[in-house]
């Protein structure tokens, strides 16, 4: 198995999370596997920002696909780069987007995309679904597999 | 089998919802199992009533489960009961606990309880219980079976 | 073990349904183990009745669980006997009470209870729920296990 | 990221519903982020509208999503457009389709496509799907992701 | 919204149910919205036939989608004709397929099709689906949605 | 609808199962609506049959799906073909393809497919999947359905 | 029914939230049903603090249930009081109790409970329970109904 | 922690399978945790019988719990005794106390109970659940957690 | 709130995991709410040991629930002691209440219990369930909500 | 029947595990039906490893499709080369995939693919895809049918 982890500069340390979403530095490592198309998925459950109209926290359960080409997403990067949403303010289709442009700037995958699935404001919850192109041809992705939004009973 | 249908006046025919709960007329039929305990579940998913602040409509589940004593309530009687709560406003706690003290009053059942499971409003969904008393022993009473309330993901 | 089945009339021969539940005969045979205090559970998800005021076709989820004394129910004339009601007019309360107290007719049973869960009419079905009495001591009893009504979504 | 808040109207304020769908007013603000193909959906658990021919209510699950062209619909008007059935009488499938249409015209999407699942009457519900065009291609779209209607058991 | 329902002969009346299926009426009203190619769904979990070689009842589950072209059908004349199976013996594949081109002769939709998941016999279930063509280009239509038999455990 | 159980010989009698799967009869009827490509499945979650090497147990749970030609498998001699592996040693993947391609030579269906889903031995459970061609055109095939191993917790 | 809304401050007001939990201010109303024993429960999916020695956020899922006697929690505050702990730092069982607590000294409950659900660290999430005291005699307090954490598969 | 492996005679060896439940050698070890009175659950899948009327093979899924004196079951010989019944006949009550009472009597448990859940014949399954006694107080005793039939949809 | 950090050693380093069971180092912290009875709970989906009879791995899945008295156990040396299983060989039932007795020894809960969870081998898997004494009364403990094993379908 | 047991060197033999995967030899036996293009899967839910930076375990849950050429895989040696990784150092994206190519090395098979999904670290799981080609025409793959990760709730 290759080894690829010289230049982690964030794994196995202890770091303070970046306050905004715009200085939040993220970090990609070579791909070990560039001569194959694969996916990586992250699902992240913990999102929260916050409104930008009432100030009020919103929370989301986010998916995202991607196929690398040069390079990896460092994961405890992205961790960090998700957390600094904690205290800054955005509306649910922008924000959503806006991390999946991040990713897609820093890593020129192959194919990226992003499922955002928010909690419910008055009743009706949003989702957002973006992905950069078509899939690579022969790329196999799973589906999201996140429950729709039911109410109650 | 008894026949127990003999002062049913609204099973059978097209009658317009009462405009408010007061004066919703809920009936009642000789229940033929007088002799034993026995316990008839009302579950309806389809209750909706206002909010008395802002005027917004309010949405839950209700589950209703009573050992009858001399009387059932009659089903009709019992829908159309519910739905002229539909553009009344009523807080969730005193909604509840009012549709269970009518279906008491009406009753006099040997034991009577509710389950209220109300749609999320700003992310916290309200639940509210109640039976009239301790069930009468030997009774078989199962769970509500209702899931809870949890967002996305 | 035990070997039970010399008096068993219909098991393994062809049977015309009985037409109506009074006329339809229930079976019994001797309890291998009336040593013990154990539970039979017999599930029936195909029972169907008619309402009794529209004609139209009522369905209903069934669980009957019991312990037997000196008798247990043959289950095929069990079968012929829900079988009975697809033509027959009852109510929700009176038919699942009327199917417990049979059967309690027939095996003079240590214990019985009966869970019928109706498919929604008008959006709110009724369940049905009664036992003979309180459970024997030391008995085990799984519970129900049927889902409550949930509407869609 | 974007900022397009500035010409929403109703967002933070209290608004009174309106009383019928064709006098609903449906908003709407500019994407921001035209430049590229992707999903929103909004999952409405809280649906309600009247029975034409009884005045009874009905109700409804509805699932939207669209891909977003100059336009996004403004959120608290999309609610208070669903809102203005809560009164108003209307078949099942033009119901669905009209609200589908309203958006299309309102937003002029690249796509936009509605489920609705509702509520059964009778025993049987329907369900109703439509999307104005095949979707973009490259464009990602999860299934409705909603339970098949069981009745009981 | 359209108004479709001027020859609607028997909604919001109380009809006895046909005896067997050939002399079942199946209804149609306009297609309000023949303009655009949009999925109705049918689900019915209360179907019953008869056992042609036992004459023992049989149960199903049935799913209905159709593409409507210039009709819709009625669907308390729907719910009627599944009802005229009840004393009707059938076997089936055969029963599966005969309501299906019942469907197909009266409202000559653009596409249908129907899924028929049968209560197991002998402990294996069988399932039948048919589609009259491939669906319409660029129509939306969900999966059916049912779970595989699977036994106990 | 059609009548074709004239040339049933087992169905509705009591038959000794076959003692192993090469001397099983497989029946076959005429199928009644040769005029359409339909899909009929069987789901048996009852199958066993033993391992070749260490004569232990093995079950399986088998869905099997065809498009019929001419004609239908009868239901009752695939019950006893299945039933005939019990005591009969083969490995997994040779055990399910053998079944269908059993089924392919008695029926000449115009596609079948099978889905092989093994008890796990050692903890890594084997599924099995195969079709004899692609589906034909325009087929309406449901997935299998059934849930993928997942272990405990 | 009751009205009670006479001294709610915040209900229907626009409010910024306390930044932290010490200075949040929890609002109580009157019971309008002092004569009775019921529940209320909140289930509140959106709860999130900070891990005291490395600052990182945690989530919880929490659920508390109460027995009201002469007052209610206003649900707008306990919304605002939750979210004071977004910037706080906390250990898991000292934060889910001191909810608890707060609660309990602000109502004076006939009965109190909590549940909290934190998220994954480490791979091994904890989850916390009290109740102030064994619940009053005759009081219907059904299960949390939170699935146990799993992991993956 | 306690060694208790001395005289296991089947574990790790290959062995024929006991050619009925008479014949067939339960093996029990020393219980190493004497001191405590804990349960340990055996979970069986993959029982399968015969039907003693028709010959035809029956299938159950078992659950078996107990509380350990002396000794503890070696888990071998239970898989071997449980796999004896493959072609032996037996009635689903007998055959499931059969099974609790042979485990009794090798032993001597504090307690034992069993739950025997049965794959449906004529569309009714029967399940068989018993204990030897009360459970010891203080003992814990989960659930069997096994889903009610239900048929399909 | 309290703080109760400050003889933490381990939370926050990087440590090796001790090598055996029996020289990994529980450590424990104040419990700052010993004022009252509440219930702490892990899940650890993550626990593998080693068979001490063939060598190979086995897996489980464990739930330990505590009513602390003076102590809370620290939640990283809890982690690092399961850990030290990976390499050791172990029985189920012994493995699990060795687990239990341990942290019992160390904290001197006024309750604590486990339920151990294994993977199946040789398809019936084995549960182990266990608590100290019967739960103190008036203290909430929830259902393990572990879902039975059912091998496949 | 085919017959291809001959071969098999590891079948029905105790054996002890490689130390780490490059040393470990997966063995291949003839496919019985190389006239055909079927699938095989493997789920695997008890992988694990070690993380290379800290060297924690780490745990996946695993499934392997492929469409065997001439060659099968082994089970019991596939089994014994995932048990090599367990005190092996690997990050999540190359451990899936150096898995993968060491089966398409070794069978050469028509097509193979492989999903791992990673227990979640800090919060956000990782699942790796990957196919070795676009699926041979004509053949049949499910799902992979794993749940999406989604804390708690
Ligand atoms: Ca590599
Ligand atoms: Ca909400
Ligand atoms: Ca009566
Ligand atoms: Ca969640
Ligand atoms: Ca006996
Ligand atoms: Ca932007
Ligand atoms: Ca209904
Ligand atoms: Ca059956
Ligand atoms: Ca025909
Ligand atoms: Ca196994
Ligand atoms: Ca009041
Ligand atoms: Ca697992
Ligand atoms: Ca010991
Ligand atoms: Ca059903
Ligand atoms: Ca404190
Ligand atoms: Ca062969």
């Amino acid at each position: 198995m290759a080894h690829y982890t010289d230049n982690l500069t964030q794994l196995g340390q202890q770091l303070g999370a970046p306050t905004d979403p715009d200085s939040a530095v993220l970090e990609r490592v070579p791909n070990p596997h560039a001569d194959i198309d694969y996916v990586a998925r992250f699902t992240a459950p913990e999102f929260t920002s916050l409104c930008p109209v009432t100030g009020q926290p919103d929370f989301a359960h986010l998916v995202i696909d991607y196929v690398p080409g040069e390079w990896l997403v460092e994961s405890k990067s992205l961790k960090l780069f998700l957390t600094a949403f904690r205290n800054h303010g955005a509306f649910h289709e922008d924000c959503t987007i806006y991390i999946a442009k991040r990713l897609r700037d820093l890593l020129a995958p192959r194919w990226l995309r992003i499922g955002g699935f928010w909690y419910p404001r008055g009743g009706i919850p949003i989702d957002v679904f973006w992905q950069t192109t078509e899939p690579p041809k022969g790329v196999l992705i799973p589906d999201f597999g996140v429950a729709t939004y039911r109410g109650r009973g």
